[in-house]
């Protein structure tokens, strides 16, 4: 896929918005460390001269959302006046631009808010390169000559792994069969599994009825949240290993609450409940810790997934050099943007680690639907042992959702990356002016923030 | 050092200031990422009851700074209306909450903008705390009872390198000798290097001029920036090794410019100048990039320095933990001020690395004294193959600046961190509407800021 032609693709506007959902209220999302979470997103709408638009997003938890916003404020200054064909002509020379200039990297590199921001620029401007080829992402990465999907990477600090040119070979290796692949997604869709079963926050009875529910919807994946006591861990994980069975799978998430030695054993002693995978076990930032928890479980048949905080295409990396992940699990908006995800996925095919996609939180559903469809289609070519995650909330409020069927998300057919919200969401959640804010904040629901709790337009 | 009494110590003001200096315009600084820095910070001013005060800083490099102090206001709540004597009573408490509130670590969590602004403020206490105790911070914490110590740091993750008894028992080994080393250090200082003669912007007569002058001023370490091309980096390397001669050490800083590759041909290419170092070689998140490194630059006998970028303590435990450093150049306003700082001294102790500070741009050299003083003091207990870095710039706006003489830091004598700045610094620097910047970009020699260019109060 060329860039495309430049007429009418300057970029006039950049607008941001503070997007909130009131999701503390149900323990909805809650885990070991995430204890009342309000999910919501930084917002981005790319406006070119013609009319056109990119929207995207960068997942948050709440509090703080406010920083990503004026982060990207600051970030406006790369996209206003440029041509947006110019910088998809040179992709990687725009995000290393944007993601190393001379005087802020100091305050990331690559890491934290600078790189969500960034995330939320990169993936508004993905969306609108799918919109105006008229294709869902998934299929304008897949449609790209292997030469120009590689020409939107920058490789720095991977090329000891992946080259340039290791990765043109790697995708060319992948052509046979692609579009029967494609055939393959359009009529089958792509494997799921849900968390839905099993929140901190639920009680018993709602794992129960839960676990009933997604077995009756065909799900045969599970996961459970674990790590904040041990002895109502394990209750709630026989409980659902009791209701799902021994022919379906069980998976648990410590969400960071352990040090290396205490996953170690807490974990031996889930381990005869067998669950395929523990994820997060430790600090996202423990690459040797995670490679001696991998070998201290593998004997147990249990694998360490984590990815969802994971900073960059150079932490990653080292998971996947190590061994310190049998799952990785990028998230669509923590790295930079679809250009470094794409590394992450060359990477871990390259070195034989299966990518299961973090979602839930808001639009990540919607995002990661189209990066594993692309695995499928140009890069792993397999979905043995490849789930892509599943939470259904917030879905209602985005014009093209994603759609899980029999535990199987269906191919995106919209064009763009599925992240556009409703008017009418943004209307109501816009923090703290949208009309649902204001009310719960007179109903005195929430406080009223004052001036350092949100970027005043 | 048991926590003040509360009289007097609830907190009624948090202010932060945006303070650059034009450093840009003279080439100072430069290297082959950061190529044209302002040096500047974000200024932390907590003022309690009593009317004590406590400031505290985080170095950045101009355009970016906006966005910390932005943040830094949101982290206000953290502080307005607590006693600081409670925080003091619990902070690796305070540490942990302010570090990983519920939803704003998904924003972070422990590196890049949250983890900088959490710095200037907890730096700020420190200050805060040693004013009130009428002490320099490092008599503070060379006074301190190991147990007390120890208490102010949160040892989550790093426990399979050091637990809180580990650090006790290591700390009260080191007791005995104690106050003569303080009266050594009293007496004669610490020994520093300079970065001054071979930044990448300089001239090659300047270099020379430059090692004369450090040569004559007693230095016998001396550090060149190298990395954006090796003829030329070798031409100022050798100029510099004829200049200082063979009994003195030559460094090297390549500021991450290289992949891991790279790093070691260049390196093996610089080898027969004989550095005793190479620092940053590549991705200051890369691991197990710098232990690869340092294995392949072993038989030439050139370590491997790094740090100023190392994000959080979890980064510092794995470059200690894998042999990845061999100098270990803690920053004083990265990673999340003094008490994470004092566990990665703790680990480097432990698994005997050595610590040698970064320091230079704005109040950096004034707080690593602080820091080493106390290793001397407490920890390692030795100054063998030990330096701090030494810049001479940006003193002049401190209150209480770092005196070098003989290249050796005197120890600072005042109350606090030494981060106070001037009030007429402030008036002229703070960015856009002190004098001096109002005057530069009235003249023209800095573009009028629009308003995402800064956290307008």
């Amino acid at each position: 896929m060329p860039a495309p032609n430049r007429d009418g693709l300057k970029i006039v506007d950049v607008d941001v918005k503070d997007v909130r959902f009131p999701t503390s209220l149900g323990g909805h999302g809650s885990d070991a460390v995430h204890t009342d979470p309000d999910y919501s997103c930084a917002y981005v709408i790319i406006t070119t001269e013609s009319g056109k638009r990119g929207y995207g997003l960068t997942f948050t938890c709440g509090r703080g959302t406010e920083i990503i916003v004026f982060t990207i404020r600051s970030f406006k200054r790369f996209l206003l006046g440029k041509n947006a064909s110019d910088i998809f002509a040179d992709f990687a020379g725009f995000w290393r631009a944007i993601t190393n200039e001379s005087q802020m990297r100091w305050i990331g590199p690559e890491k934290g808010v600078t790189h969500l921001a960034v995330a939320a620029i990169v993936n508004s401007l993905w969306d609108l390169w799918a919109r105006i080829e008229n294709k869902p992402l998934w299929r304008l990465l897949s449609d790209m000559d292997p030469v120009e999907l590689v020409s939107t990477i920058d490789f720095r600090y991977i090329t000891d792994v992946i080259t340039p040119e290791d990765a043109v070979e790697l995708l060319r290796s992948k052509q046979a069969g692609k579009e029967e692949r494609i055939e393959f997604l359009l009529e089958n869709g792509y494997p799921c599994y849900t968390t839905q079963v099993g929140w901190l926050g639920y009680s018993d009875e709602l794992v129960e009825e839960l676990c009933d529910k997604y077995l009756k919807l065909g799900f045969t994946y599970f996961k459970v949240k674990v790590g904040r006591n041990f002895e109502d861990d394990y209750r709630r994980c026989s409980a659902v290993r009791r209701y799902i069975g021994d022919e379906n799978v069980l998976m648990v998430d410590a969400n960071q609450a352990w040090s290396v030695g205490q996953a170690i054993e807490w974990m031996k002693k889930l381990a005869p409940l067998k669950p395929m995978w523990i994820e997060e076990p430790t600090s996202p930032d423990d690459v040797l810790g995670h490679a001696t928890i991998s070998e201290a479980l593998k004997p147990y048949g249990i694998g360490v997934a984590t990815g969802e905080m994971c900073a960059n295409r150079v932490l990653f990396k080292q998971f996947l050099q190590s061994g310190g992940m049998q799952y990785c699990q990028i998230d669509a908006a923590r790295i930079g943007g679809v250009n470094e995800i794409l590394a992450v996925y060359l990477m871990a095919e390259k070195l034989r680690v299966k990518v299961c996609p973090h979602a839930g939180g808001v639009g990540l559903c919607e995002m990661v639907q189209h990066l594993q469809f692309w695995d499928y289609a140009s890069v792993s070519c397999t979905m043995e042992d490849r789930l892509i995650e599943y939470i259904d909330q917030q879905h209602e409020h985005f014009i093209d959702p994603c759609v899980v069927e029999n535990a199987k998300y269906l191919a995106p057919q919209l064009p763009g990356y599925s992240t556009q919200f409703l008017q009418e969401t943004l209307e109501k959640y816009t923090y703290p002016r949208g009309t649902e804010w204001e009310k719960m904040i007179k109903e005195g629901i929430f406080p009223q923030p004052d001036e350092t709790e949100w970027a005043n337009p």
